[in-house]
């Protein structure tokens, strides 16, 4: 048994008081993406640090990056027992559209056991979850059973920009056996989940010309090449009609999936046509010979994200246009490199290129490689039990088809597999109004992490 | 002999003072895109109906239009000589940008034998000539050979939204056998041409759809139909890879070239290095079979105006997008129909829309007929026999790639075949800086008038 009936009995005891802390921690408007709101940044920083310092952590700072700080703080591990890298984020997302609020963002309010604000379930309610585990596991059991090291950073929900480096600077100080992740989701709330994989993404710009200017219609559009035409043959060579990726080399660094995997997945429910109906769709399109879920989660993709060439205003402009310009992501899976995945775009493209335009190819940052952890990875295995124990369910192996990349930094950085142990819902309304964490959810969260470090110790 | 050696002196007399009146003319800033000159295009419409009533015409009137109005006048035809229905306009494109004037655009000024000012060519010294021309013909022989009626709007370089039901309001009394056009151009200033045609017009936009919002591209982009991916895809299907048009029934309804014709195309000089280079192409694109002139005079497209659709903003953004549009002309010929011509494109797009994804079709204002004339007409052939003997050459016949909505709209509202008798040069710069008139080409104008009016009175 992992879960533990003193931890238990101890969460119950002073629920209503770490939900008062929560709320505490809500109330500071972290967003990190509005100037205006830096000194929130440093109050919610300071404020964790502050938890940390209370909890007993050791070594705790705020750990400057080039932006928002990294809290940090650390229980070394009993003697035999692993260190575990916790991650999670400080920093929120902007509440706007203020007005679709039913209770405002930042004035945390409890209706029909959910605890809404913006940031309870992405991801303050989710992070401050194992820090009332620690203090349930010091305050039963007189330790943390195995080492930890705290980061939580400011900068998530503007991308990460200073984490890689940061990671890379302080690799010696975050060393650790594996990451845990308070950032994350669950399938449902009835339905427990163990993430497997992210995919990767890489990101370009084509920008074809043809003419030297603009040309009136009538008097070149019979004899010129067409800008906006010859990109819509060019991208239009990126997938054969049913979906397929034809850039030559496109799937050669792909992991083939597993019969044992594609069975896993065939396990996870899924509804086609509820999911049609949802999206208002007639058909669906991607990749022959998979599923919808094998395609979401473990096929590579290139996706045309936007387009745009010649007069684009309100009614009409007889124009012959001189350039159109495109942008495409790809989602990436296991082995393929983003930068190659680039080139191979960008040979395609010119070998391509319709007979009188030319394409140049603009490389985005951001860039991040696909990431993985075995099933059968300890940590992750030690999850699924108190998972499993916890719901009275095996949990779903399941997969993002978004990018995460935090779980690959701390891969390649640290050679630390992460596993996702967080309690975001599809229902979470994360990075949208009215926000919510569900009270069960926090419960679920703060049991779980006790167990789950109870757990890891036994491991070891 | 056609040209006339006593006008030709009158108009050598009186060259200066038809200069300074010229000038007057131009310096009225009737520029009828601007709500702020709505007084300068009455002015300038008083002006012209003021010259027409000290040439002798009679029932010189302004007559209204939804817009600015119509000056009219007449000179009754003579016994058994035809009338023509001679148009013009008044109006002038707007200066901007001010800046890269060498001169300013409503002071009229001769530098280098041309006469620069915004209208000058376009289309105000045009207009002007025939009314010269009249005054030296009644000055010299005492009256107008043939019937002449005028029609100048106000509305041309707006598109003459008024002038097809001004035309089918006023047909009566606009009631002619032939109608000249003092709005038009010349193939260079050495080389006289007669236009036998102009392409009509057709344009749509289509809008695409397929989820019922835009989607995160890593949770859906392997599983749904992408707006902009099946719209690329949909227009590329309008036309085969060498660039003929693919919308099935688009070519049903055009005449073939004759050998004639094709023959009369190759003699015009065309020099397709000095196009391209021109232009900035390594190639050109259009439907085979034909040469460039074949396809930009006499053969019809269909043109991508522009696209878009997604995120089409700075960086990044990883969205699946649910909805793309695309803007289309046709440049049409003989016979094809312009609304026929939609509903081919709308049967096209609908049974081409990649699955998932649905198309409307939105039809746009300003659909146009093509326009031809008869090369055997009789107005055209003695505007032909003038010009061989002022320039001492036989002149080009040509088309127009372009629209020009007044000739379709005499040809089926009156039944008056139009010939374009007028000397905009290509390099006069209309529409742009410092617009100019070759003094030469407003004595060839005058002269031109001269003997054409006196050899339609012949042909009689």
């Amino acid at each position: 048994m992992a879960v533990d009936s003193a931890c238990d009995a101890y969460l119950e005891e002073h629920d209503a008081r770490h939900l008062e802390e929560l709320k505490e921690f809500l109330r500071i408007p972290s967003v990190s993406s509005l100037p205006e709101h830096r000194d929130d940044l440093r109050r919610a920083a300071e404020w964790v640090a502050d938890r940390l310092r209370e909890l007993g952590a050791r070594g705790v700072e705020l750990l400057p990056t080039g932006g928002n700080p990294v809290v940090y703080g650390e229980w070394p591990a009993p003697e035999g027992a692993p260190t575990a890298l916790l991650y999670g984020h400080y920093d929120v997302q902007p509440p706007d559209p203020l007005n679709l609020w039913e209770s405002p963002p930042f004035e945390p309010t409890v209706r029909d056991g959910k605890l809404y604000a913006r940031g309870a379930a992405d991801d303050k309610g989710n992070m401050f979850a194992p820090l009332k585990a620690i203090e349930a596991l010091v305050a039963t059991q007189g330790r943390v059973p195995i080492g930890l090291k705290c980061l939580f950073e400011g900068e998530e929900e503007v991308g990460s920009p200073s984490l890689p480096g940061f990671v890379r600077d302080n690799a010696a100080r975050l060393k650790a056996d594996f990451a845990l992740s308070a950032d994350g989701g669950m399938w449902g709330p009835d339905t427990p989940s163990l993430t497997l994989g992210s995919k990767g993404i890489a990101a370009c710009q084509l920008d074809l010309r043809t003419a030297n200017t603009d040309l009136h219609s009538g008097q070149y559009g019979a004899a010129v090449p067409n800008a906006v035409e010859a990109l819509a043959r060019l991208v239009t060579t990126m997938h054969d009609d049913a979906g397929r990726v034809t850039v030559p080399g496109f799937y050669d660094a792909v992991r083939e999936l597993s019969g044992e995997e594609r069975a896993q997945m065939a396990q996870v429910p899924f509804d086609e046509e509820e999911y049609r109906g949802r999206l208002g769709l007639e058909a669906l399109w991607g990749e022959p010979g998979y599923t919808v879920l094998e395609r979401a989660w473990a096929r590579p993709t290139l996706d045309l994200n936007g387009i745009w060439g010649g007069f684009t205003g309100e009614g009409l402009k007889t124009v012959t246009p001189c350039e159109a310009h495109a942008k495409i992501t790809c989602r990436l899976v296991p082995d393929q490199e983003p930068a190659k995945i680039v080139d191979l775009i960008e040979a395609h493209a010119r070998a391509h290129c319709p007979l009188g335009a030319t394409v140049t190819l603009r490389r985005f940052p951001g860039a991040a490689r696909p990431f993985a952890i075995r099933p059968d990875h300890p940590a992750l295995q030690a999850a699924g039990r108190v998972l499993a124990e916890l719901y009275g369910k095996e949990p779903l192996p399941i997969r993002i088809g978004g990018t995460l990349p935090v779980a690959e930094t701390l891969q390649t950085e640290l050679g630390a597999d992460l596993v996702f142990f967080s309690w975001g819902m599809p229902d979470s309304q994360v990075h949208a109004p009215n926000e919510r964490y569900r009270l069960a959810d926090f419960t679920y969260a703060r049991r779980a992490y006790c167990a789950l470090l109870n757990e890891l110790a036994k491991d070891a």
